[in-house]
């Protein structure tokens, strides 16, 4: 099987993470998504322990909340003593809610508004990323109104290309995120960041990009951030005490991607970062990271109903399902591939190609084309692996589709963390 | 300007439907989506007054809601005597909640669950608008034990290309929707329909696709379904009393997009019908056309604030906004293109070419690129025309942004007809 928390029961149906997906699907209904919550934890352990193995103390990783937001996600990244980024507010109000300690949270984006910034300063935010001068003003005003001395980092534009799907690379210098190392502006602007007295700069932050399965582009990155560093640092006295590489390594999502070994990566960008500190003649400093996708996606796995089975006399066949795009967005958006199988015939044979639709009028509403199944009928339960990343957190009420819940499975114990949507809930904005 | 309900005012802001946006986003914050009531409810009844005039009496426009759904609409098109078409439970929740006739509504999707067919009849829906046999075969079961008779239309392929956007061309033979004529299996399901006496079968229902600014797709489109329908007369003794033509007019996004008058495009289809008539020795049926986006997308528009405004030395330059691909995912997914302009400064010059990035944390978040405009700065407000259709509708909570509220202009007054979304809202389905 794809990934490790997969099996397949004595009764032929598809198991995750130790439990029967058939029983759960008929104990929740459907749509329905899933979370290994085991898998979750302990790929945090993973990247913690790693990174303080081979980064040093000190080095860690935050949660990029944006992949999958609510509430419990942040008490698991808490009890685990994970970090997070917040990408805004509303991520910011979630964490809080959820328990999350504010000190170990970092405010991300390329457009804080004002208002924004208030909230996030008044909640104790421990960091901001900062994207651009104008907020960085507005930081700086806010901190001496409130007296205090607010820590930030400043995000950079590497000038990277990972080599991914162009709407998810975004280490490029023609981004909206960040200021450009290359053009001359980071510097200038890190100038205008030491002459200030109401904020602390601690470092520096890049992100290369998104769905990356070597060490290479954060290598390439690296040797980009220390040596900016070093240069300011001959210039300006400051030396980065913190290099945040960003997230972006890669999660399987068929059989043709490459696996990948998380440890052994980070190990690698240490080995790099050891080597440029040496020939910089700069101190190793604290490392980041920023896993969102590699925390969550191969945990949650989304089970729907097979309606309709269409087979179109001379084309295609077309298996619609009970969900679609506004759950998962991702096909529609990016042509992302995904996984299939029919969990209630899991032993059976791929015997079947077929179109997988949503159910919703409109024709892009398709989660894949082409797709090895078990033939299916109708009332089957149709899985689709590795959902667990920007599936919910993208999700929409798109044909006025209620969002499917939560359940997180722990220890083979099945709980509701997020609750279905009702049609209540969504009228209850209308006045 | 584009629209006729733009005009700019003396003091140099963009006027909508007669009132001043800048005050507008001043009153409700932003984003902030605006709705041209008095031009909603001009278009339905241009639908309403053409289809009659033109096809004759009977002949009527359904709403399509997905392209804007909550209660409110639903009291604006009973009013104005539309009908409707709702594609999901939830889109019958809200209709029945906004206190929609449900006899004069039509059951529309490629993948109706048992669920929702009984929940459907248990509302009194007018019509099914079937899509294959097995949902048939549910509505005809499920009929037979309420002891009623249900109305129902067939959903069918033409085969019909109409040269628009991939994702949203619907009529050809290789698509999740309906049942293709060409391959012989729309004529085996009626005769199979015809043999059931738990329903009613009034017609044929078919859909070329979206965005189309001539009549020709739509008159090849009737003189397929009137073909067939003198062909299944001839072979079953059955003529259709009623033929549903689907969507798709256009609505100009940019000055580039052709200008469109709907009662003459309506007129030219009548006339072609008339013609199909004559030849083929039928009567003229009752016509039904289901505009979703010629109603509400021109009398849509949303404001968003300034904030970031980059310009990367050598390349492009950036204007952030409060909003982005979470109320407006249509560029992210179809590179869609929108008027922009800064309302506070509609009278000056777009003397700017900018890309338009939204606010979340995802290279894909932009609303356009080479966008001209006038040059803005922090504070300043965005509008971006044309957003009545497809975009509230498809909104999501990406990044934990809440939905901008909706507010509707009716003869210069102005009211909240969906509110904004809170923090607390977007936590209130974490357990």
């Amino acid at each position: 099987m794809l990934h490790t928390n997969l099996s397949v029961g004595e009764n032929g149906h598809l198991y995750f993470a130790n439990v029967d997906t058939v029983s759960l699907a008929e104990k929740y209904g459907t749509p329905l998504m899933l979370l290994d919550e085991d898998r979750i934890r302990a790929r945090m352990r993973t990247y913690i322990t790693a990174m303080e193995k081979h980064f040093g103390e000190g080095s860690k990783p935050l949660l990029a909340s944006k992949a999958l937001c609510f509430k419990g996600i942040y008490k698991i990244a808490a009890d685990e003593g994970m970090c997070t980024d917040i990408v805004s507010p509303g991520e910011l109000y979630t964490a809080k809610a959820g328990g999350f300690p504010m000190e170990n949270a970092y405010f991300h984006g390329n457009n804080k508004t004002d208002v924004d910034i208030e909230f996030a300063i008044d909640s104790g935010i421990g960091y901001f990323i900062v994207d651009n001068r104008e907020e960085f003003d507005k930081i700086s005003s806010y901190s001496a109104e409130k007296g205090i001395k607010q820590k930030i980092l400043v995000r950079l534009s590497p000038g990277i290309d990972p080599h991914t799907h162009a709407k998810i690379s975004t280490g490029s210098v023609d981004s909206k995120f960040g200021t450009a190392i290359e053009t001359g502006q980071a510097e200038e602007f890190i100038a205008y960041i030491l002459n200030d007295k109401n904020t602390e700069l601690c470092g520096y932050h890049c992100h290369v990009g998104s769905q990356i399965f070597e060490s290479e582009p954060f290598c390439d990155a690296a040797d980009i951030m220390m040596e900016f560093s070093a240069m300011i640092g001959k210039k300006y006295g400051f030396y980065a005490k913190t290099i945040n590489l960003g997230g972006g390594f890669g999660v399987p999502y068929t059989e043709k991607d490459p696996k990948i070994d998380y440890e052994e990566k980070i190990a690698e960008v240490a080995s790099h970062i050891k080597n440029a500190s040496k020939k910089l003649g700069i101190d190793i400093p604290q490392i980041l990271m920023e896993p969102g996708r590699s925390i969550v996606a191969d945990s949650g796995m989304t089970l729907y109903t097979v309606g309709t089975v269409k087979s179109i006399t001379g084309y295609k066949s077309y298996v619609s399902i009970d969900g679609g795009m506004p759950d998962n967005p991702r096909y529609a958006l990016y042509n992302s591939e995904y996984t299939f199988l029919i969990a209630n015939k899991a032993n059976a044979e791929k015997d079947m190609t077929a179109t997988i639709a949503g159910r919703c009028c409109e024709s892009g509403d398709l989660l894949g084309e082409n797709i090895p199944i078990q033939t299916p009928e109708r009332g089957d339960i149709l899985a689709v692996l590795v959902t667990g990343a920007y599936n919910y957190s993208m999700a929409s009420n798109y044909n006025k589709l209620p969002r499917p819940p939560i359940v997180a499975i722990k220890g083979g114990e099945d709980r509701v963390v997020v609750r279905r949507e009702t049609y209540e809930d969504l009228a209850r904005l209308d006045v």
